[in-house]
């Protein structure tokens, strides 16, 4: 059976998750009812990443075997199509190898975090990005932030809900930047911990606040203890940017 | 009795524009509605700009007298709680002298105009960007559009509903940029006809399609009739960035 790779762009707002539940529209259930109705088969695409209710994607990649070959170009505007009038958009459909599997043959992702910092409610960017009302310090936030690189036991920026194996793994990048009001936290790993990112977030911008030192986000990494994480930032500022294989 | 001056921004998408309309939610009817509700007085602000429905505002401007002389900053945090929930945020309420007038006072507006140029449908910047399907000569479109700069007779860029006296205007800056697939054209000029940079967009985008020559659109300004405009571009990629006074 032809293996076919997605990369897709949804805006997570409206949906319950990336992940098929009982209840409630999924990313995940809404492209399998997509795949059934243009192809008459059934199947349930694997995500490279189980993106929570509201986190966005410009690049969720996701893979799934259909009987027929069909031409990749006419999938994605066939899905397309079937996908309207929900926010989810395929960017790109391709034929891969029997072996490739969205989530197990990912080599990185890459997840941005949006933040925007002013006394007034976002109009344009409500949803789309975390709303805080003052200042922070990024410079200071992405120092702190460098602690966090490298091989650890994230336990401590990791969900309760977490279903991961080990909780060490090893964080590539996490960079924290600034463009007037608006901040942006770049996160590359090979992969995540549930809310890994989100949890991680929370806890540097207590240090952009002044709230934790450096120190301090260090002692919560080396907790190991998710008693010691800061308030977890919330879902609709994190985007699934891009995840190489 | 006090003016005061606000700047706003706003996502168009659910108005029926900013102006009072007996049926339908627009900005200008929602901001009176908000004024009554904290300072129990009746008055209908004046906007810059009469954005269309759809049309964005990251930088809209507006004035309203109130009888009691309030602390500008409350006037602010007051309509954003009671905006709420609708996508329309006072960024900022200041006092201004009795002659100041949003739309009259004002010495520059600033546009931007937004394109996304890919085969999938838009799914983060759906309503906030016009989906155009195939690529645009990005280049071809910037110079072309030189030709609408400097004072002209604009009837062939104006909607048959406008209400201005003269069809005269002087445009400051029509620039196309583009970063990847997304397109950025920015207007500037002291005033706009109505529909006038949708107008312009609409037959830029023909000479970014190879449909029409430069020469054609200096042609068709020239013409000076609304018939020889290219097809109108949608409201929703059009923002109100930015008024000067």
């Amino acid at each position: 059976m032809p293996r076919y790779k997605l990369t897709l762009e949804y805006d997570g707002t409206p949906f319950v998750g990336w992940q098929l539940q009982e209840n409630g529209l999924s990313v995940q259930g809404r492209l399998a009812q997509a795949l059934k109705a243009f192809s008459g088969e059934d199947t349930v695409p694997r995500g490279a990443g189980r993106t929570d209710a509201g986190v966005h994607a410009l690049g969720q990649v996701a893979h799934f075997d259909l009987a027929r070959n069909w031409e990749p170009d006419k999938v994605r505007d066939a899905l397309n199509a079937q996908l309207r009038p929900d926010p989810v958009s395929v960017l790109a459909c391709e034929l891969v190898a029997d072996g490739f599997d969205a989530r197990f043959s990912a080599t990185a992702r890459h997840y941005l975090y949006r933040i925007i910092t002013r006394r007034s409610p976002l109009a344009l960017d409500r949803n789309r990005a975390w709303h805080v009302l003052h200042a922070l310090d990024t410079a200071a936030m992405h120092d702190a932030a460098q602690a966090l690189i490298g091989h650890h036991d994230f336990t401590t920026f990791r969900s309760s809900e977490c279903q991961a194996a080990s909780p060490v793994k090893t964080l590539d990048r996490l960079a924290v930047a600034s463009a007037g009001n608006a901040i942006s936290i770049e996160a590359s790993a090979r992969s995540f911990l549930h809310n890994q990112v989100r949890s991680m977030v929370g806890s540097v911008k207590l240090v952009g606040e002044g709230r934790w030192t450096a120190h301090d986000l260090e002692k919560a990494l080396q907790a190991r203890d998710r008693a010691a994480c800061g308030p977890v930032a919330p879902a609709c500022g994190l985007y699934l940017v891009k995840v190489d294989y």
